[in-house]
């Protein structure tokens, strides 16, 4: 299996996306068979194969798969774990509605509090490219997009509300253990871990606990990632 | 089965935790089982015995529970349904999570569109109340908060996205059937629905078609309560 991921300098992967399809590998078993190939944001014509230019993307058994979700659900379908990937094989709702929820109003604010840190994690060739696009995107300097993050932070704290709620129940979003429901949550946790030293939990967040329990999954790998940096 | 719903004038019922446990009796086939008791928001002593003044409250074979999602848990406890009100009934994650993000995230904006026509479908006797107590929360006049009220329904329709995913998978958020889920995002429709005039979804929003099944479930049950108003 050849699995394409987003690099910064110094082979930093920080992707969300890139983030959900490592857990899910691990989940399943599968972290060591996958060759990673990095690539930057100005390489992306390694992925021309792939018929679109979005990483990750997952060659498998002469198969291709682009889209973190697609390629859940490949992994889910083509190689048997227990517990599933999905609370619920049949619909994905869950899985889906919580991956859904992250992209649209949780990443966002991510982006506001770590994307001009970003810019220092990334290849000097890739700063002028990224600074133009997010500047566009915004609508205003990166140095302003992040200037007011602790008010961002305190949002955030608002919006994850239903995390919180749901850990008052359970260890994991995913119930007794993490479903892709958790890897949707804790790829935009390792975006801003990998990129930025600002926290973008608050002190006694009780979701600091849950991100605890991420980082030890597995083996420990995701902490393992981030420990050169922290 | 005693059950205590909140009420306006002419006896209309539009709270969306009312909404979410009547759904959730009719689900359980106990609709007409459930002798309802209308509370108005100046008739909370009603409600004493429940140790609390919020509706909705559940009286069963001498239990009493107040809370919605803790009356859906104790009611799927108590009579056995299939489908279940839960995707997992051992994690309720999912549900969980659906109800805390409407509670947080979706109630504050349709409040922001028919709150001020909730004003003229409540008793007289409860309006001077009713307009000083969400004045203060919002800070402003009714008025004033209903005034742009096309720009919320925009921003509410960002807000609905995963709702929108969830159903290009499935014909409901539960997946084949409805779930709690369901129930949660159709009782802040049905709170709007009976209360106001607005339509909080825009024309041709997906969501609409999923809003015409939920109001075809139970021999259109919820769809007749309306039908007075629409």
């Amino acid at each position: 299996m050849k699995f394409y991921d987003l690099s910064g300098s110094d082979n930093k992967r920080f992707s969300p996306f890139g983030w959900r399809v490592r857990m899910s590998l691990a989940h399943l078993g599968l972290e060591e068979n996958a060759q990673v190939e990095l690539v930057k944001f100005s390489q992306k014509d390694k992925l021309k194969f792939s018929g679109q230019e979005l990483v990750p993307v997952i060659q498998d058994n002469g198969v291709t798969i682009s889209d973190s979700w697609r390629i859940a659900e490949y992994l889910e379908n083509s190689y048997t774990s227990q517990p599933t990937l999905f609370i619920s094989l049949t619909n994905k709702a869950y899985e889906k509605f919580v991956a859904s929820w992250v992209d649209s109003q949780v990443h966002p604010l991510v982006a506001k509090c770590v994307v001009r840190d970003i810019l220092d994690v990334i290849d000097p060739n890739d700063r002028e490219y990224f600074r133009r696009s997010r500047e566009e995107r915004f609508g205003m300097s990166l140095e302003e997009i992040v200037a007011n993050r602790e008010e961002t932070r305190t949002s955030l704290k608002r919006r994850l509300f239903p995390v919180r709620k749901v850990l008052e129940l359970n260890p994991f979003l995913g119930g007794k253990s993490a479903s892709f429901a958790d890897y949707s949550v804790f790829g935009a946790i390792m975006w801003a871990r990998i990129t930025s030293s600002f926290d973008i939990l608050e002190e006694h967040d009780p979701i600091i606990d849950w991100r605890e329990r991420m980082l030890d999954l597995y083996n420990g790998f995701a902490r393992e990632e981030t420990a050169r940096e922290h």
